[in-house]
C-alpha cells in the first residue's frame, strides 16, 4: 500500500458536553496520551501520509494540543456544526491536494486499530471507491445497520428507519470510512440536508456512490476499535481495554506482572524481558527499563531511565531525568528529579535526590536531602564515586563531595568536600542527667493545667 | 407521601457468626460506615420520620455505636430471640405511636435503596394494609416465594413447602415489608408460633392480613437491594457494589478516574468536577474536594479539605483537619494533619505538617518537620505568607516564622522569627582531608575482625 | 492411605521458551513460591513421602533452588528431551525402592490440589494399576480425550487421532497420573518411541497396562487444578486464582479485607481474626498477624511479625525481622528492619528504625533515623521504656538511650544516654533581622542573571 498516499481527515470538533469537562473532549487521555493523539498514531500506523483535524469546540486549547501532541496535523475549524460531511469538509483545502485515499475518522474513537484502516485503504488499492468500517456490536440496538447487496454496501440506514428484517443486522456503522480520493469532493459536495435536522450526512455518500455506479464496500473491525468516548465512565472503559491490552503484550514478551490488572502503563512505556513488576506500579510517560530490574510495588514512575538489573522500590517516586545506571538501587520513601543514580549506588530510604550525581557504589544514608533550591534557582549536587553519606545528612547545593568522601551522620554540608575526606557539621552532644524526667513532669502538669483551663 | 408519618423498624438483634468477628454483624462497614446506618440512611430517604432499631447480641456495644451514627435512633432489646415477628414486637412501644407506615427492613441489607421503600409505602398510601418487598436473584433455591393471585400476595412460601409449580417461581422474598400503621400490632399479635422451630415468623402477617380480607401486595426490588451479608466475602462483595455505583456516579457527574477500581470513595466523600484522580487513590470519611483538582497515585485522605486547582501527592497523606486551599500542593511523602495550606503554598517532599499553618506562597524544603509535640501536649507553628523553609529543618513548636522569612537548610527553629529575617541553628563544618579514607579502612577492618570472631 | 507410601515424580526439565526468560520455567513463582515448590507441597498433602525431581534445563539452577524451597526432594538430570515417559525414567533410582504409589506431575500445574491427588492415590489402593487425572476445559479443543469404556479408561488419544464421536468427549487427560509402584517400571519400559516425534510417551502405559489385563482408571480433577503455565499471562492468571482462594479462605475466617482484590497474600502469611486489611496491602513471604490488628493501606510487609491490636500504616513497610508488640504503633512513611517495637511503642512519621529495639510506650518523633550503618557493619540501637525521641533525630549506633530519656528534636545522638536523661546535640538559632529579604532579592537577581546568560 505504501505507494498510495493517504489524507487521514480527523472530526474532532464535537463538544462533548457529556464528559462535564472544560476541556475538548478528544484532548481527555488514554494512557496519558489524548484521545486524538491515539486516532492520529493509528491513522499513521495506517499508512496516512497527511493528517487534516477539523476542531471546533475549544478551537485555541486544540491547536495548542495539536502542536504539542500531533504537531503533524493541520487543524481547520468548523464554524458551524452542520452535520458530519459538513465537518469533513471543513477540510476540502486539505482533500484538495489529491491524496490517493482519503481516510474519515472520529477523534473519539481511541482504540481504533491500525489493521482496520488498513483493510478499508486495501478495497480502495482494489478498485472500490468507498469502504466503511462496520462492527458488530453485542446489542446492536441504536445503530446504523448496513445493508449489503451481493458483496456491495448498498445503504447505512438508521434504525429508525429500519424494516423489521433489516433491524435484524447484526452488522452496524462503526462511523469511519475510506473514500478513493478523486472521487471524495465530488461524493461530499452532492450530499443534501433535506432531513429532519436539516445536517448534511457523511453516510450519504454510500447511496450516492452506488447511484454514480461506483464500487462500495463495507470491512469489518472488531468491536473495541469502534468505541466512541461520550462520558467519563466510558473513558475509562477504553483506558482499561487499552491497559489489558498492553499488559498482556508486555507479560508475552517475558516481563513478570504479578498482578497486572494493578500496573499501568503509559503510550510510550518501554519495558525489558525479565523485569519483575510487583502490584501497583503507575508508569507516567516517558519511562524506558532495560531487563532483568525489579519493580516494587507501590512505586511511581515517570520520564525515568533504569538500567538493567536495578531495584526500585517499594514506595519509590522517580521523576523526569531520573537516570539510574546498572545494578543502582532506590528504595522507600525515595525520591529522585533530574539525577543520575551510577552503578551499583544505592539511595535507600526517606531520601530527596534532586538535580545530582550520585557516583558508582556511593551510600547515601536514611534521610539525606539535596537542598537544589534556594527559592529561585535549582543547584547542583555532585556525589563522588564510593562515597558515604550518613543519615539524616543536608547537601546545600552547590556542593560537591570527592571520592571517597564521608560524610557524618546529621551534618549539613555547605562546602565541597575533597575526595577521601571526612566532614561533619553537626553540634556536640550534651547530656543532663535528671533533666529528662523533670521536662517530662513539668509537660504533664503544663498539660493538665491547659485541660483544666479549657474545661473551665 | 409526605403528608404520611413512617416509622422504620429495623431488625438488628442477629448475632452473624459467620462474620467471626467480636463486634455485632452490623457494624460492620461499608464505605466506612456500620451497614446498619446505611439502613438506616435508605428508610429516612424513603420518608421514615422515626427510627426504631432492634437490638440483641452486643446491646452496648450497638447502643454507642447507634448514639454515634444515627442518634435519632431509638434502641429496643429483643431479650430473647423468638423469631422476626417477636423482633418487631420488642418496639412495640415505638409502633403503638400512630404512624401511618411501617416499615420492617434488616439491619444486614445495607445496598437496600429508598425507591424499593418507598414503591411500598406507595402500596400503603393507595391502601394496602402489607405491602411486601420481593426481588428476583439470579438462582431462586432457597428463597422464599411469592404467591400471587389476581394482583393479590397470598402467600409467602418457604421453599420446603413449595410445589413443583410453585418452586419455578423467581419471584422472592426479601424479607422487608411495609404494614399500615393501624393494622400492624393486631396483625403481629395474631401470629403464632405453632411450627417446627417455635418461632413467630414475620412473614405469616401475609396470611393472616388476607385472612382479615386486607389488601395485601408485593413490589419487586432490584437483586442488590436485597442482599443480605453473612460473612466477610459477602461484605466485601456489597462494598464493591456500592464503590462500582459511587465511581460511575463519580465520572458520570465530570470526574475523571483513570482507574475507577482502584478509587475507595467514603459514604460522604464529596468531589468536584474536572478533578483528576490517578489509580490508587483512598478517601476515608470527611473529605471534600473542589473542581480542578489533580489527586495523584496512591494518596490517602480522611478528614480534609482540597480547594480547587489543588496538586496532591503521589503517596500524600492528608489527616482530618488537612486544609488546603486553592494551587496549594502536597507532594510526595508528605504528612498533613490539622493544617491549614495556604493559596499556592507547597508542601512538597518528605515532610510533616502538624497543627500548623502555611502562609499563601510559602515553600517548604524536603524533609521539613513541626515539631508539634513535647510527649503530653500539641503545639502550633505559624508560618508567614511567602517564607521559605530550607530543607530538613525542625520547627519546634510554638514558634512561628514571619511573612517572607527565611530558614537556612538543617536548621533547628525553637525562636519566632520576625518578618523578613534569617534564622539558622546548625553547626558550621568541618572538613579533614584524608580522615574518610582513614575511617572507611578502619571501619573495614573491624568489620572483617568481627566476622571473623563471629566464625570462630 | 498413610499406610502405603507413595513417590511423588515431577517433571520440571522443560525449557519454557514462551516465558521468555534466563529463569527456568518452574522457578517462577506464585505467592512468592516458585511454581514447582507449590506443587511439591501438594503432593506432600496428598501423602507423598518421597519427591524425586526430574531436571533439564538449568540444571545447576534448579538444583539450587531445590535446595532452598524443597531441600526434601532428590534431583535427577533428563539429559536428553525424549518423551514424558522418559522423563519419568530418569528417576528410576527413586522408583525402583519400592513405593506402592508413584505419582507422576508436573512442574508447571501449580494448582494442582491435594484432593485430586488423593483420588487417584485412593483407585490403586483399591486395586487399579493406574489412574490418570482428567478434568473438564471449557472448551476441550487441543487436548487429549479419555476414552472410557465401562468404568475403566482405555486410551487416551490426542485430538487429532480422535474420531468425530471422540471430540465430542469433554473429559481430558490433566497429564497427570498414579501408578501402581509394583508394576511402574515395567510398564515404562514397555513404552515404545514408533510415533511421529520418536518419543517416548508417558500416555502410552494405559494402553500397555489394559494389554496387560490391568486395571486403568481416570479420575476427575477441577479445571484449575490442571491448569498449566507456559507463558508469563498465564502465571499471572494462576497467580489471580490463587490469590482469590486464599483472600476468600481469609474472610470466611473473620479477616475484613475492604477490597479484596487489591491485597496480596504470600504462600506462608498467617492473619488473624478481626484484622482489618484496608486497599492495597501487599505480603511478602513470612507474615504473621494476630487479631485485632489494623493494616491501612498502602502497607509493604514482608518477614514480620505482628501482634495483636497492632496499627499499621498507611505507607508502612516492615521489613523481616520487623517485630511488633501489641498495640505497638507504625505509621507513614516508616519503615522498619530487624527491630522489636514493644507494646504500645509508636513510630508515627517519615522514621527508619533497623537493628533497634524501641522499649515499651516509648515515642518517636517524627523524621527520626537510626543510623544503624558505617559503610561496612550494622550497630544497634536500643531505646528504653517510654523514652520520648524529639522529631528529626538521629541515633548514630552503636548507641543506647535509657528508660524515660528525652531526646530534644534535631539532635545528633552519639553517646548513650543514662535513664530519665536530656540529651541534645544541635546548633543555637541564630536570627538576622532583614537578612531573609536580602538573601531574596540576591537570590532572584542571580536567578534573573542566570536567565538572562542562558538566553544569550
Amino acid at each position: 500500500m505504501s505507494q498510495r498516499s493517504c489524507l487521514s481527515v480527523i472530526l474532532a470538533a464535537g463538544e462533548g458536553t457529556r464528559m462535564k469537562s472544560a476541556m475538548p473532549k478528544v484532548l481527555h487521555a488514554i494512557a496519558g496520551l489524548p484521545m486524538v493523539a491515539h486516532v492520529v498514531k493509528a491513522a499513521e500506523a495506517a499508512g496516512a501520509t497527511g493528517v487534516a483535524l477539523v476542531i471546533g469546540h475549544g478551537a485555541e486549547e486544540m491547536r495548542k494540543a495539536a502542536q504539542k501532541f500531533v504537531p503533524e496535523a493541520q487543524t481547520f475549524v468548523q464554524e458551524k456544526r452542520l452535520g458530519t460531511a459538513h465537518a469533513v469538509l471543513a477540510a476540502r483545502e486539505a482533500i484538495s491536494k489529491g491524496y490517493d485515499d482519503i481516510l474519515v475518522m472520529f477523534g473519539d474513537t481511541p482504540l481504533i486499530d491500525a489493521g482496520a484502516l488498513a483493510a478499508a485503504r486495501q478495497k480502495l488499492a482494489g478498485g472500490a471507491a468507498v469502504a466503511v468500517i462496520g462492527f458488530r456490536p453485542p446489542n446492536p440496538t441504536g445503530y446504523g445497520r448496513l445493508i449489503e447487496k451481493a458483496g456491495h454496501l448498498i445503504a447505512i440506514r438508521e434504525e429508525k428507519d429500519c424494516s423489521e428484517e433489516e433491524k435484524k443486522i447484526g452488522f452496524c456503522n462503526a462511523g469511519m470510512m475510506a473514500v478513493a480520493g478523486k472521487h471524495a469532493l465530488r461524493l461530499l459536495d452532492k450530499v443534501g440536508n433535506k432531513n429532519a435536522k436539516g445536517e448534511f450526512y457523511l453516510t450519504d455518500i454510500v447511496e450516492i456512490a452506488g447511484a454514480e455506479g461506483l464500487d462500495v464496500v463495507a470491512t469489518e473491525a472488531g468491536f473495541e476499535s469502534a468505541l466512541g468516548i461520550n462520558n467519563r465512565a466510558e473513558l475509562a472503559e477504553a483506558e482499561a481495554i487499552w491497559q489489558a491490552r498492553r499488559r498482556r503484550e508486555a507479560m508475552l514478551a517475558g516481563v513478570t506482572l504479578i498482578a497486572p490488572e494493578t500496573v499501568y502503563f503509559s503510550h510510550d512505556t518501554e519495558i525489558g524481558a525479565d523485569t519483575i513488576v510487583e502490584p501497583n506500579v503507575w508508569f507516567g510517560p516517558g519511562v524506558k527499563i532495560a531487563s532483568g530490574t525489579k519493580i516494587h510495588a507501590f512505586s511511581h514512575i515517570e520520564g525515568a531511565t533504569i538500567a538493567s538489573n536495578c531495584d526500585v522500590g517499594p514506595f519509590a517516586r522517580l521523576r523526569p531525568g531520573a537516570d539510574l545506571k546498572p545494578k543502582a538501587k532506590v528504595g522507600n520513601f525515595c525520591e529522585v528529579k533530574q539525577a543520575t543514580i551510577e552503578e551499583g549506588a544505592k539511595v535507600n530510604h526517606l531520601t530527596y535526590i534532586g538535580d545530582a550525581r550520585v557516583g558508582a557504589g556511593a551510600n547515601i544514608g536514611a534521610g539525606t536531602i539535596t537542598c537544589n533550591y534556594d527559592g529561585f534557582s535549582k543547584f547542583f549536587t555532585d556525589i563522588g564515586e564510593g562515597a558515604f553519606v550518613g543519615s539524616n545528612s543536608s547537601l546545600v547545593a552547590p556542593v560537591a563531595i570527592g571520592k571517597g568522601g564521608y560524610i557524618a551522620s546529621g551534618s549539613v554540608i555547605t562546602e565541597s568536600v575533597p575526595d577521601d575526606a571526612l566532614a561533619f557539621g553537626r553540634a556536640r552532644q550534651k547530656t543532663i542527667p535528671g533533666k529528662g524526667k523533670e521536662l517530662r513532669e513539668r509537660f504533664a502538669s503544663a498539660a493538665a493545667a491547659r485541660k483544666k483551663a479549657a474545661a473551665e
